[in-house]
């Protein structure tokens, strides 16, 4: 049997859009939120609106713009600009509300394969995102989807946000493995040049529905990453997992 | 049925002596080192000596007396000390036997009723270390003894050793839980002395052998705790976990 990764012990994933479908998950509780509201915007077009503020606001901590803010704290200011940017008188809206739409991204659906291939790839592997959610919303993500991680790594171990070399190299740290024992497992590209640049092995997973129908980002493997999936089981399957 | 701390959605373990049986592990993979190096000491008596340089190692992290360590560093430095304390001379052991002999510390077995108990109160609470360990190690712990933590935390997420407050609050911080809505698990009645001046809840779990058939310590609860129980299995049936 081929064994791809021979040296590899650790594999850390990537988790919005990789592991988790957050489209679906926000579009599914915006919907009662925007027509409590009356906002007359599609739920789905509320999600992708409210994840495109998403790289410019860790941009802002990433330029040291503005010191470290963990992504729930992003998320929430997001989110009222957003409502602010339709309109929507933000203040008159009741603070649990408020709190109660932003927790969406703590409640997100794993991709169907998602799941089963983790725990397969277990087996083999340590496991753990090193996802730029924060240690709590990653904590809620595993238990409200059944996610088998064996620690939560990522942003809030280093004050910092992919692709930051520091999030890669603190996370592997802490881990207790070097780049070269360890792979980055993504459905986006960047989040892989960044990870092989650092001497970490890649994993592609294609995701070309995470956006939505009409996505023509990740469409496809840039590089020649060390394997490419088109699910976690293929993963599992590539690397020889029972 | 009774349920017992219903507002609790988390519960915080200590590890070494609660969750593992460190002695019999460590005096496992001490046996054969000491036999290699014709050191004449018990394994077990060398486990206990060990273990009683571990408190006096963090108490040079806690009283500031020297900078952040890991506990792998500490206790690399305490198995130095230790063999030269019995005239073993230090230098002429090959680096990688003393590696391996300090990864002892990372394969330890769990108690018997540990995984299994972990396992249904899972189903009920979010469950993580908030042990002095190491996040490497305790990773490594769980791969090894199949424990089914939601997340690891503990002494190096906030570089700080228990019974040090910020040891405590930074993991709950990072967990998202308020003390109120957590209790710490312990075989050790300070641990939960700590625990409980900081608002948490508290589980003593009787481990009347961790140091061996002479313990003395930690025998029985000290304090009015939450709740006690024999085993995490009997406390899995207190809690109601299915």
């Amino acid at each position: 049997m081929s064994c791809k990764l021979q040296q590899v012990g650790f594999l850390g994933f990537d988790v919005f859009g990789t592991v988790v479908d957050w489209r679906s998950g926000v579009a599914r509780a915006a919907a009662p939120f925007l027509e409590r509201y009356d906002i007359e915007l599609d739920p789905f077009a509320f999600a992708n609106a409210w994840r495109a503020l998403y790289q410019p606001s860790m941009e802002q901590v990433r330029s040291g713009a503005r010191p470290w803010a963990r992504l729930d704290i992003l998320q929430r200011e997001n989110l009222e600009r957003l409502l602010a940017s339709h309109g929507v008188a933000v203040d008159d809206i009741p603070e649990q509300d408020l709190a109660d739409l932003t927790r969406a991204w703590d409640r997100l659906d794993p991709w169907p394969d998602a799941v089963a291939g983790l725990a397969r790839l277990k087996r083999r592997f340590a496991i753990a995102p090193i996802s730029n959610g924060h240690i709590a919303g990653m904590l809620q993500l595993a238990r409200f989807g059944g996610l088998p991680w064996d620690a939560i790594l990522g942003a809030e171990i280093s004050h910092t946000y992919k692709p930051q070399p520091a999030t890669y190299l603190a996370s592997l740290e802490a881990a207790g493995f070097a780049p070269g024992q360890a792979a980055m497992v993504a459905a986006h590209n960047g989040d892989l040049r960044a990870a092989r640049a650092l001497g970490m092995h890649t994993v592609f997973v294609l995701r070309p529905h995470e956006y939505g129908p009409d996505q023509d980002t990740d469409l496809r493997a840039d590089e020649d990453w060390d394997v490419a999936a088109e699910s976690l089981a293929e993963l599992a399957d590539i690397l020889g997992c029972a």
